[in-house]
């Protein structure tokens, strides 16, 4: 019989241990996160009706479904995004959970687009979501998830960029603009990438609106410095109506609020420029950036909007939220270095190499996991240089090694595996305290 | 615009808070567990090559496949199971990751079979292996994990029964049977659904041989009492030959092994009549029946396998796994009771009805998750009836009740949701302990 070819689907990728090890860990601490806010998880069907996921995309998303006919005669496809299944489910479900409903939603998505470096057919999306209130309090508090988030994970240094979309809003409708205003906000939403003069240029020329309007648009988008200065600088420029000034007070609410909550100054910034696309969002909007990676762009975005599920239902449906861009995250992480580079979940390595004291392993190794203390045994009595090699490649940091002598005289000797140190302890299985407690040490990096 | 209807496929369901969050909690203990021994995880694409999938699959198993042809022309299936993607990731991988092999893979798999009670067309898979090694460690330890898994999920009355194919093997060799070992296993396997007699006919029958023969297996099949009179009682039922001997050694150093991995002797049951189907597995079987619903079927099954990817590669994949029965496990929970029915995930409830204090209560729930308590605040300053029934709804077991005036004077109350007790204690930002340590006691279910 000839082989059949071992291989992956051209965008798709398996996730070997080294790889899928901090993806894990990754998506625990969001759980962990999320569940200390009262977030709930759900899932929902990998495939959807078709008319279920193409009512709400774009034309390009559309095209990139996967879909195809089930055996019943269905039209079904493959779940893009996140929100299009949580705007179905919500339609669905919403009376018999109440509102407000928090949930999160940790699963992976599927677009046919053309794979490009970094990018896959197949990626994990990690989103939350408050449904049902228009309050500040769930603004405030998705701007304070993001920073647990962050902070969790083992980032320092980090900004959230907040603003309202509807500070931009306001400043449209002072100046005249609100009918230009898509092709304004898109030509804004490049401002970082292609400066202010281009900017400028592509307003007056896509929006037909005069140099001055596209200053002053500009004006807004440019204020910088601390947060205090730009609310004060903002009734001015937007015009100070009533509905401007209403505005202006959300997001100082939001990032007072912020700070009351626990998010370090450092960590926010209030940024009048972030439009985050044309019309999905309807209040405060958010990007973060890695200080020291910002060209990899936001790691975690979203913001409010007014109505989550009006193509499957008529009730009004106003929330907030963001997502949360794993494989962004730890492509920076392992630039970053915070990656332990690991390919074993387990601290202690237990090299086998006396046949004849198989149950001492295993009781050894169970003393351990009792405690708390992952290892593993090897299962194979092979050479103990062999053992150990494979202890190495696998980034064991310590490893328990018995021999038939040390079972008779009670000692173990605990080796770190990277500095080559050891020492040796008394063990037996009923009196496990000594080792116990130098292994704890070890396990802390020293002996 | 006419509203597209919210649903679910046929066959595919939603998990609402309720269902997910003890299904979320079940996963984690499964991955705790599973890295304690050095298990470590994997993920493969959801989408393979059909030739991949279809290749090992038994005809039944390839009509479900969800199959389609991708915009690249390639025909794709979503994978039915994860046995065939390890097999074909350890084809494709191990010359990179090297042997021994030890794998978690959580993730949900498609058939598209008729939907029946409790059977979907999506469901989640748990499955760990050791591949590359033929050790009897091994096989012990895939026994203790699934001591491990059961205990650590909350289940104390189970047991794991364990059989070796080969004493199996061993006796049919013994009595001329080998090639009629399909039919007699194939009837053998509904011993307990139809019993001896009807067992002993079939055999007779399907496999043509005599009520002799026939009675002769079904004693060993039968073979009850103690791991230590089975294991006195084998070597003469089965022949006794060398290679019955070493089977019936493999299946003692098992059980013993077990044992001194910590796996309590109430939680083992020799049983010599599984056979686990017909031609998979080739050493150790086990499968996992609670006490209180043996009715359900196995919980946790699995066993030695000779050669996992020979469809992919040449490289000979000896291994030995296990998969846990996720769906079945949740159904016993519930069945049993043992699911606190709550939709929340957070411990503490903190309703908000003073609309000035904003500030606070958002400090005081950022306080007390710094301190490792989850705690959810209501969003909007509504009538503490409505927030509290909305606490009572979700099964939060406490709430922290501020309105203005505590505030002011520095106290808070602490209240029972379910005993309609509570209690007033004093708390300052800077001053929590008070309120931390009598929280604790409340969230211990006493004040």
């Amino acid at each position: 019989m000839s082989l059949i070819k071992p291989r992956t689907l051209n965008g798709f990728r398996d996730y070997l241990p080294a790889a899928m090890i901090p993806r894990e860990r990754l998506m625990e601490t969001a759980r962990a996160v999320f569940r200390s806010y009262g977030f709930a998880p759900i899932d929902t069907p990998t495939l959807e009706y078709l008319e279920v996921l193409t009512g709400k995309g774009s034309d390009e998303t559309d095209r990139q479904i996967y879909r195809f006919e089930d055996n019943g005669g269905r039209q079904v496809g493959m779940r893009f995004d996140l929100t299009v299944p949580l705007a179905r489910f919500a339609a669905q479900h919403i009376h018999q959970l109440g509102t407000p409903f928090k949930r999160y939603h940790i699963a992976p998505v599927w677009r046919g687009e053309r794979p490009q470096a970094g990018r896959y057919r197949e990626f994990m999306q990690c989103d939350f979501d408050t449904i049902g209130t228009q309050s500040v309090v769930a603004d405030i508090e998705a701007v304070s998830v993001i920073d647990r988030l962050l902070s969790s994970i083992g980032f320092e240094r980090f900004k959230i960029h907040v603003n309202n979309r509807c500070v931009l809003t306001e400043l449209l409708s002072h100046l005249g603009l609100l009918d230009q205003s898509v092709a304004i906000l898109r030509s804004l939403d490049k401002l970082a990438k292609i400066g202010r003069e281009a900017v400028a240029q592509e307003m007056c020329d896509a929006a037909g609106i005069s140099a001055q309007q596209a200053d002053h648009v500009l004006k807004l988008a440019e204020l910088q410095g601390d947060a205090e200065s730009i609310f004060a600088a903002l009734p001015e420029i937007t015009g100070g109506s009533e509905s401007a000034i209403e505005a202006i007070e959300r997001l100082e609410a939001i990032y007072r609020g912020a700070l009351a909550a626990g998010v370090p100054e450092q960590h926010l910034k209030i940024d009048v420029s972030i439009a985050r696309g044309l019309d999905y969002y309807t209040g405060v909007i958010f990007e973060t950036i890695l200080d020291d990676l910002p060209s990899i762009g936001s790691v975690c975005s979203g913001g409010r909007y007014d109505n989550l599920a009006g193509l499957y239902t008529k009730q009004h449906l106003p929330g907030i939220g963001g997502s949360l861009g794993l494989d962004r995250l730890l492509a920076a992480m392992e630039q970053l270095e915070m990656l332990p580079g690991t390919s074993t979940p387990a601290d202690v390595f237990i090299p086998f190499f006396d046949k004849s004291q198989r149950e001492n392993y295993l009781r050894l190794a169970a003393t351990l996991r009792d405690q708390g203390i992952s290892s593993e045994l090897y299962p194979d009595p092979k050479k103990l240089g062999v053992q150990l090699k494979y202890a190495d490649a696998h980034g064991f940091p310590v490893a328990l090694i018995a021999g038939g002598n040390e079972w008779d005289s009670g000692k173990i000797q605990i080796k770190l595996l990277d500095k080559k140190q050891s020492v040796d302890v008394n063990y037996r299985h009923d009196q496990p305290a000594e080792l116990l407690a130098k292994l704890a040490q070890a396990l802390g990096g020293e002996l």
